[in-house]
């Protein structure tokens, strides 16, 4: 645990004492082992140093310009000083996935080091930009661009969204066409609305661009592909010529990533500049198309599992901040005759935190596990299998929507529990918020995602009609496809929720799957149907997911706890019940259309969930302790593992350049000649 | 409606010719009679003026600092103007419902004129300081002190919420401590935890403020009472002796508003700076208690009202800036031989904006109607009658918390079916969800809201089974409380809708009480049983205040569509269903607990609401057209009424300082060095 110079607020204290399980060990365990939990530590104390040297105004006081340039010059500061610390890395051309793991713990560690709380400027050149080239180059085109990449000779970020376009990528505008007298691709934006619009980093740091844009060769439209395109010089940093370039200006969140615009006036490339890895252009424009479209598939899952994962890591770090301010906190007395007691003791404000606390655990435990089936189903991939690939699709929609939405919903559930206090900057809850809802957007919108889960729900639901064997995550709807039985007496059991569960994602199904067919019978087409359809197919698509994670987290949980001590695996086992009838609360109006739940099981379930509240109550500061984020990266006033909220807060207030003096001069130019003028 | 200059976008012109009623005259009910509206354009006209006379850059692009001096500048000014246009404004000492009558029109349009989105630094001066002198202070305190106000000579807030203390009042722990020989009271600060923090403008901009303190007079604890303390010198604007004061740094939103802390140092005030129209302190420190102390009610139920209003207003900028972008954008192809349609043709898109449109407006039905409610309290208050103030104060507490929660909740909802765009500053998206979340926590944090509606009806419930006669707010609660009939056979009409919703109330209240109740047969005291059934508590609060707001909605709407042209008599009625079928479905798992509600029933009502959606989709530009919000007013670029969406986007963008540069100094001073590192 942190070494805290100062005093630690007593009430923190008592708690840290009262926590019935070894902290350190549950560290180790939700850090993946000793060895990464050793490693975090050392680079967080190299960060934490970082800190302390450049004590400057706190970022929310500068102007948009200024934060630009702090966090340009913070990380740039910061990548030299991670990269000299770190062993050398070791790209392998032509193997993606080799490459992927050993460029992953610099991506990793950039993300979470970000040098401010508004993320940086140049994190889409390693989430993206290299990766790409890594992925659908060819082995030269990754030899001539990915060391340059990975070394920062070169700077670059990915574009793909358009001022007019953004997840219907079809729709997109930029274009390339070739030119076979010169072997070379001309890119154009033929309209304002063609502007690429939102590339991190794209404003005033990158110097390189994949464009995704649609090819043209000898006339025809030949669908969309990547180009990379150099858009500034290397030396003066002065836009290439043709090329438009700027800033869109302020965001709710990720302030430091300096999104741009980008428009092309005829600017020229090379043919080698077409990532040529799955399509080719030869000589004269022959083009040869990539040998299964399917496979960019494999990417758009794997980001989509890394924002489950994001989704965990903000919701943890709200639930940090919020858990230890409410330990702290003490307001409203219960007991009139006693003082007031701390905010924890709120059974209201139990339900605030504590469920997100289990949904902060349960995202990880299930982002693991999908990881897994990622890597599986790649590898099965690289062997020519295809068919899990759709499962894993749907499933990765489902999970990148419901657990976006939930992570962005709890850092305000958490945020709105500690009062106006959560209501400051200096709380860190509202970079965390701007971070956990663009997840809801980009990389796919989440009703689109739900959609998308709905229509592989649908296509399965037809083969389960037509007798066919089932895939695992959805086998479950064959039991109901032909008869509808209620889900087995409830005996307020984990199983008979999980089955309650996944009898109400069957029969949200089943409906959304009559009244698309019903409209098709009444002549609608089925893209036309399935539009007004459109609210039952995505309810049915969160509650497959819902009862997916559930059933999930329910194995994941009994396979984990057996390698924990006996201490926290009762800990562990709270917190999934508690994720579990959290859920069951969320789907309550489904669960009671579908299930023969009574009066006598509802009242069986709100006594357990007041006595899981009451259980976890004891060890939540503990939890939130373990999930070992250090203040440096929390970088909140009222979540510090100190807990002296009131000293930070009112020590970051002093630092703000409007109290270096006493008197601002606004008051002789307005105010005064306000006051004295004759109304 | 506007006079547009340039082209207004083709989608736009289409809605509004589809449009089946008239939009001026939905605008002349909306803003409540011509007059208002003729007056409320006008006003506006000064400001879109004023905006014109000051195309500074975008305030998101400034700093803190400069923040606060460009809405001070700017506040200044327009209060200048504004005053100069409107009729003298006439306080009426000692009449404090006259007074602010007055006042309101020069408050109201402050807020709406708010010179920048962020609001203004002398808003609770208006909003608070002196409605506060008027209704606490002797007839002899508002002569000396509301005339200097309303005109400005001198500028004040409202100081009670502090670093360790929020909703609960009784905390606080600021001093006033009564000397007899000087007659004088003695401010202080004993801890640093009660330094007043929040209060608007107490930053840098006001020179008096009215303080919430502990009084002490003979060494006895008297409660909380208000003083006016002058914290800055009226000449130099420094600080007075033993102030100290600064701002807080930060926030959300509301960013201009220079939220401020003040601390003492034994700071005197003389005896007449005490607000003595309840309490008093005679010479040597004799001490009379206000007569009534349930008269602070009033004032509080007057704000919550308020904050109802807000939301339907926040709301209403909301839903027309999502509105109108849904109309203009097109994404994702329906039918895939036609064109990308509109994005408020998908009707997943339809389910986010039309409720929300209902709650804007339902939620201003309901306002107008607690406001009657408030004005007859009043008067009855005058009468000596304090029979009906518990009840108001039950139903203010619970509409307040209900409708900020929905209202920012909506907001979001408005904002993520933008897309990305939604993200950006400039859609104004981040400024309105800034304000309605506020009120989330101001003015009484919601969950401390609901559990005083829950405490109201936990007492009318223990009424209710003495036999006792029941307020008209809480009297369907009589029907259950000795049986507990089902809701009158399920019809799929809107009495049906609302029976159904009451039993459901009824039950929740029951569970609540019974619950209660066993917890202290069990022996706990009422305190702990209270707190140990908060959930169901909150959850029967929430219940009783929208079965309020359908019963009232349903009321009200037919009151006054029989005032209006059937064209919109139906498309308000349209407008009041969704809202019923939509609170129906959010509060779905608690009716199909207590109701009988079949398969059938639900499969009814999902195609009621799908038909209501594809009713109002013909209407919804109208209708928004017709709340007749000026761009001056809404500030979004992807809102304004021409629909030039990409057009103002891309504009603001070339704002930004930093796109003032092809190159940003920071490539040469960390990218460059970057760049060329050896790694």
């Amino acid at each position: 645990m942190p070494a805290v110079s100062g005093k630690v607020n007593p009430d923190l204290l008592k708690e840290r004492s009262n926590c019935t399980f070894n902290v350190e060990e549950f560290a180790v365990w939700w850090n993946g082992g000793p060895e990464k939990l050793k490693e975090k530590r050392e680079i967080e104390k190299v960060l934490l140093e970082d800190e302390k040297e450049d004590d400057d105004v706190p970022i929310s006081y500068l102007s948009h310009k200024e934060l630009y340039e702090a966090s340009t010059k913070k990380s740039a500061r910061l990548y030299i000083k991670l990269r000299r610390r770190l062993p050398k890395i070791e790209l392998k051309y032509g193997n993606y996935a080799e490459s992927l793991g050993a460029l992953r713990k610099v991506v990793n560690l950039m993300r979470g080091a970000s040098a401010v709380s508004e993320g940086y400027p140049f994190g889409v050149h390693f989430s993206m930009f290299l990766p790409t080239i890594l992925s659908q180059g060819t082995v030269e085109q990754q030899k001539k661009w990915a060391l340059k990449a990975l070394n920062l000779d070169i700077i670059g970020t990915y574009a793909q969204t358009e001022l007019g376009h953004g997840t219907f990528i079809r729709g997109l505008e930029t274009r390339a066409d070739f030119d076979p007298r010169k072997n070379e691709f001309i890119l154009s934006s033929p309209t304002r609305s063609s502007y690429k619009w939102w590339p991190g980093g794209l404003g005033h740091t990158v110097n390189h661009v994949i464009v995704l844009a649609q090819l043209y060769t000898r006339g025809v439209h030949r669908g969309l592909h990547p180009f990379i395109v150099q858009v500034r010089d290397l030396e003066t940093h002065k836009p290439m010529p043709g090329v438009i370039i700027g800033e869109i200006g302020p965001k709710i969140g990720m302030k430091a990533v300096n999104n741009g615009f980008l428009g092309f006036k005829n600017v020229r490339i090379p043919l080698e500049n077409m990532l040529a890895k799955n399509a080719q252009v030869g000589a004269g424009g022959v083009f040869t198309k990539s040998p299964a479209s399917v496979l960019t598939y494999g990417t758009m899952v794997f980001v989509r599992v890394l924002i489950v994962r994001d989704a965990a890591n903000q919701l943890s770090s709200a639930v940090t901040i919020a858990t230890r301010y409410s330990a702290v906190r003490r307001q409203s007395p219960i007991d009139p005759n006693k003082p007031e007691p701390q905010i924890i003791d709120h059974v209201t404000q139990q339900l605030k935190l504590f469920p997100n606390i289990s949904k902060a655990i349960l995202f990880n435990i299930v982002a693991d596990k999908v990881w897994n089936i990622y890597n599986e189903v790649t590898e099965e991939l690289g062997r020519g299998q295809l068919d899990r690939l759709p499962e894993l699709h749907g499933l990765s929609c489902g999970l990148k929507a419901v657990c976006s939405a939930d992570a962005a919903a709890g850092v305000e559930v958490c945020r709105l529990s500690c009062g106006g206090h959560g209501y400051m900057t200096s709380s860190n809850f509202p970079s965390l918020y701007g971070f956990a809802t663009a997840a809801c957007t980009y990389e796919g919108e989440n009703t689109v995602m739900l959609l998308q889960t709905a229509r592989y729900l649908m296509k399965v639901w037809r083969m389960a009609l037509d007798g066919k064997k089932l895939m695992p995550t959805v086998d479950y709807l064959t039991k109901y496809v032909r008869t509808n039985p209620r889900p087995s007496k409830w005996d307020n059991s984990l199983l008979g929720m999980i089955d309650a569960l996944e009898c109400a994602a069957a029969n949200k199904v089943r409906i959304a799957f009559d009244s698309v067919e019903k409209r098709k019978a009444a002549g609608m087409g089925p893209e036309e149907a399935a539009n007004m359809t459109g609210i039952e197919l995505t309810q049915a698509a969160v509650l497959h997911t819902r009862a997916y994670m559930v059933r999930t987290g329910y194995e994941e949980v009994k396979r984990i706890t057996a390698t924990l001590s006996p201490a926290i695996a009762t800990v562990l086992n709270q917190v999934f019940e508690l994720f579990a009838i959290d859920t069951f609360f969320t789907c309550m109006g489904d669960l009671l259309r579908f299930s023969g739940l009574t009066h006598t099981d509802l009242d069986g379930l709100q006594k357990k969930l007041e006595s899981l509240l009451s259980k976890i109550r004891v060890n939540a500061v503990g939890i939130v302790d373990g999930f070992d984020i250090p203040d440096c990266v929390l970088k909140s006033t009222l979540g510090a593992y100190d807990g002296n909220v009131y000293e930070r807060m009112f020590a970051e207030a002093q630092k703000s350049p409007l109290n270096k003096d006493p008197v601002n001069e606004s008051f002789h130019l307005y105010l005064k000649p306000l006051m004295k003028s004759n109304l």
